[in-house]
């Protein structure tokens, strides 16, 4: 009787469009009915990780946490949407283990687009010098090796990208409407 | 159609009958068919609080996070059953606000009962000095002023205290069967 659960962490760079497309899946999900929940990386940390840094272990432990929090949530029925640049492989690989209903979603947009958007004035910080350990600029990002869904917002349109994942998440959780109406308008 | 979210939280003094509760609500809603999650104080603390001690500050973190945790979960439609000693009363009240849909339960049990159980062996390690800020030791407990329910298990059975919490949380969340079979057998 109750909705299986599934989460759907979606990786890549600061500026990639993670939480963009995040968004736009939960608005289609949640206009059908699903109960769900996003988690921004930004909000997580605020509310579980005041006391993680950026440094590899404390990153590490902040996605640990993220991945527990998800766990909790899809084994009791939860869609969660989960936007964290989660940039080393091992840890992501961990919680996908952890979950075990997992989607992974890669937004690859490369450095140089992330960087002309820069919405946050983040990679202006970096480049200046004054944030440390960026991912992109002086820390890695170690993109996945097979994700389950590939989407480059340079490339595709929103939409495009949003109907990706819904077929995916359809393997996962049978939708009502596999191909949502407001995705099929425009491209 | 989704089942409504509610968190039971038990507070009292270590070895108060907490988790004993706890597990005796959770298997008779378990086998109801609901769905739930038993949130043990330190199963929390090993995930997501690590870095946190027992000071105040550390003490208080350690609730909000807990408490922001069973509140996504309740919002999607979990019962949260908590464990943990929760000793003061503010934290408390503003994790009630936050999550709203609230019971709190009070386990109320005196502490000469509970360190005469001392079923960790904790109370002997405080009253030695090797464990320092232990909660009715050398740290405070302050009850709370309006508990939903209070269950005092020195004079009262595990069924009869099932039984009241039951019938708690039937005003939040009208359950299948209010009073459970298994509950009314023995006393």
């Amino acid at each position: 009787m109750h909705q299986q659960g599934v989460t759907l962490w979606f990786t890549g760079l600061s500026g990639a469009g993670k939480t963009t497309l995040c968004q736009a899946v939960a608005e289609v999900l949640r206009s059908q009915g699903y109960q769900l929940e996003v988690l921004d990386g930004d909000t997580v940390r605020q509310n579980l990780c005041k006391d993680l840094g950026f440094s590899k272990a404390d990153r590490d432990e902040n996605i640990r946490r993220i991945g527990w929090l998800s766990q909790l949530l899809t084994r009791n029925g939860t869609i969660v949407l989960v936007s964290a640049i989660s940039p080393y492989r091992e840890i992501r690989n961990e919680v996908r283990q952890s979950i075990g209903q997992f989607i992974e979603i890669y937004v690859n947009t490369p450095l140089e687009v992330c960087e002309s958007r820069d919405v946050k004035g983040l990679y202006q910080k970096a480049r200046a010098g004054i944030l440390k350990g960026f991912t992109g600029i002086d820390d890695p990002y170690e993109p996945p090796l097979n994700p389950d869904v590939e989407c480059q917002t340079h490339l595709e349109s929103i939409s495009h990208c949003v109907v990706k994942i819904l077929n995916k998440l359809n393997d996962f959780l049978p939708l009502q409407s596999p191909i949502p109406h407001n995705a099929r308008i425009g491209n």
